[in-house]
């Protein structure tokens, strides 16, 4: 019987904790989220140097505060579990930990607090509860888009990268290893900045001939944003059209997948 | 009879200033939008130091003018309209009172004037007289694709925003409080800064591995600005079709997908 | 007889120097295409200073020679056209006179000859060439959705406009017109640069308020870029649209524009 | 005898070297791969002063070795081909050769070593790798959506080639030879460091009438990148629907437009 009454409280508890189809679970989900956020507007202030001579005491209070109620949630999430080693080697639980870590090991290591920034990897949470809302048919429209062009977009983002592995060698080359282009990591760099329209102007080209290579750099990254882009639009064309079309069922095979124009059954010919 | 005279005054001053189907109502649309813009002007010019000590006291007696004008229509709006605080809450009644507000404000507190910046706001009338040509097609396709496309951008913009807190908490770690990342706030803005490929070099990573974290986020930027825009060509592309084929479905043989246009069914000829 | 001598000899001319489907009128073309580069590029190594000072001799003759050709050149198409006013109030004539014009006033005002630098607009010239190639096609299509998306991005961009000049007055009043936001046309030119991710950092925002209110028009700027992007994508996939269908005539009605897919005359009913 | 031995042992060499479909060939392409990108991470790492102070010594044994170890594939490759000649001048046997021959050069030449940078070209071998995985339709449809928009994005180039050499020059004019426009080139340079929202910021506009000109060119910018965008993305469109829809016309109906996988016509019902 007390066996019985642990199991309820336990499973109860696993339902405010890990699930959101209940009140208390909702309240929950949104508690966390808040204090996380809190947390992490914490550590940011915490981070600029004024504030942190002045709130410095408060700021570490609330560290502390915080590092308390996410250890307990973590104990919450191990106690309530059926399979605790599972949620501690998942991802989230992963993030949960390096969330609390860090206030326990500033103890012994100096500066290992500012390791606390990885807090705000616990955000992710929120897609969590995102998805519970109106927005999961976003998401999951988005998701299929990017992950069915992902190939795609690793052979263009390989195209990119010898292109500034070569241009920026080449650049090394001609800018003398002067004028920022100290080394062929660094004008690299410089190629990445440029070629993503990005263009610090930390680096800089200063000769004319590295002006004129610069130039075609900026002309190649202006023309090849268009790839990403079309690659991305294409998939996403397509996977709404797959969505409108294609529902209907053939009343003669069963085979599923037919334009919206179709008169007869492109397998068997039946009239749909 | 007198009450007659007065409703029908009313009803006048309301079509002019409120309509432009009329010609009085027009050339009032117009020469408020003239006047809009000479007010903006103004302060614009204001604004330039040299400008200012040279032409300080015209520009005062103009201002007071526009601001005199200005208080004026406000006036004529409220006396025309049948429900004055329905306008006075509207979108563009707060505007309209923004407008003139901080000129009277200036005389009780120093500095007050320079909000009248505020009144470029009031350009947004433009397309309120927009609306009444041929634009208006135009501006309601690109509201529809927007608006249609809006919670998809939201999910997306929650994502970059969550990297660029991720990576600029990382980037503050990695350059160590040095080189401009003075602060977690500040590391943010340098990678939205970076992200959305604006870089002003303001801020811009010194040490190899922040470099190497850059190049990296410079990439991601590169490759996901293709998101947004595949969002919404996509549903532009949608807002197209649906706009070409009809939802209207054949009498005949219940297909779809016919052109607004279409007087018989492409598929069975039956009238629609 | 004299004057049928004349007559040809002027058409001759006429088709040498207007036209380019004889061998002679290819010539002429691409020999005034050379002339022009090589004058470009005398203008532009004239302009650099080091060079000035060592061939500014040779630079001055050969810009003479290249102003003489011009004028003969000139002379030649006022002789050989028909209506020679048409031709020196058209667009390209007034361009073949501001090319040659400089030279001469280089004689009475100092300086004028830096406006050779107009001579660069006479390679639009070169489009003339291209329209005679293969390229013909790509230019039309390149138009068709260009021109057809014109007033929608001229909606869009008004939209920018409006809110880089309220984003621009913001700002001013945030920096309170330091650091660079000197004035109020000042901070509007930052927002331009801010927003179409350009990003000069010549101005950047160093309050906390002025960095956040400046993420958000980068955001924007991100956001927005898609727009243009999907109007253009959109124009050319229609345009690509109506171009492979529609071109099917109906043997009832004898009306176009039907879908690849259409059995039945959308507008008669008659099979297709 | 003597001779078939011979030419099956080449045969061997040929299939190692040359193709990939054995596991001998598969490991030696691997293998060629990591020593190809170890010796651009040596020539890279060399190139930066500290560890060249370090680590000369050990970077110059380790550049001898790769410059050994290509020069015997050189020669393996050489051996191993019917046709030698052929290979030698084909373009993966340029860029082989290239690889090897700064080091060579350096023992006559002073500072030719610097050219193993090009060994970074070496680096086009892992498309050779790639080719043979699944990624070949995705670089298949790159490649076709690419080069049927090529002649569109150079028309569009040139249009911006224009552009930019005429605002360029207006500019030089404009800001009168100062703040960084120092010349005609050095302002197109400008020019097309704004067009393409590179912005380094090396060079600004610092008159009134020189930050208008740029904001209209930074428009124009943000306006035109829809055009490239707009190319590729609508060749995609058109790759994926002619390769999901067939060119097979019905033999029943003649209607064209069927999916790749159709068996009969989704129109009359006809067998394809």
């Amino acid at each position: 019987m007390e066996q019985d009454t642990k199991v309820t409280w336990r499973n109860k508890l696993h339902n405010i904790i890990y699930e959101s189809n209940t009140v208390a679970g909702k309240i929950f989900d949104v508690a966390l989220l808040v204090l996380i956020i809190l947390s992490i507007v914490v550590v940011m202030l915490d981070s600029i140097q004024s504030y942190h001579q002045r709130y410095g005491e408060l700021f570490h209070i609330l560290e502390w505060s915080f590092t308390f109620l996410f250890t307990l949630e973590y104990l919450l999430r191990l106690i309530s579990i059926r399979k605790p080693l599972l949620y501690v080697t998942s991802f989230f639980g992963i993030i949960d930990l390096l969330a609390i870590l860090p206030s326990y090991l500033s103890v012994f290591v100096v500066g290992a607090q500012s390791l606390l920034v990885l807090r705000a990897l616990r955000l992710l949470r929120i897609f969590r509860i995102f998805k519970l809302t109106h927005f999961l048919t976003e998401i999951d429209f988005l998701q299929t888009a990017v992950s069915s062009s992902l190939k795609k977009i690793t052979v263009f983002m390989m195209v990119v990268l010898f292109t500034v592995i070569i241009l920026g060698s080449v650049m090394y080359l001609v800018e003398n290893g002067e004028n920022g282009f100290a080394s062929i990591p660094d004008s690299i760099y410089w190629a990445i900045v440029t070629i993503t329209t990005v263009g610090y102007g930390d680096i800089a080209p200063v000769t004319p001939v590295g002006k004129f290579i610069a130039s075609i750099m900026m002309f190649i990254g202006y023309g090849i944003i268009a790839v990403p882009t079309g690659i991305v639009t294409n998939e996403m064309v397509n996977a709404t059209r797959s969505r409108k079309h294609g529902h209907e069922t053939c009343p003669g095979c069963g085979k599923e997948g037919h334009d919206r124009d179709a008169v007869h059954c492109k397998y068997c010919g039946t009239l749909l």
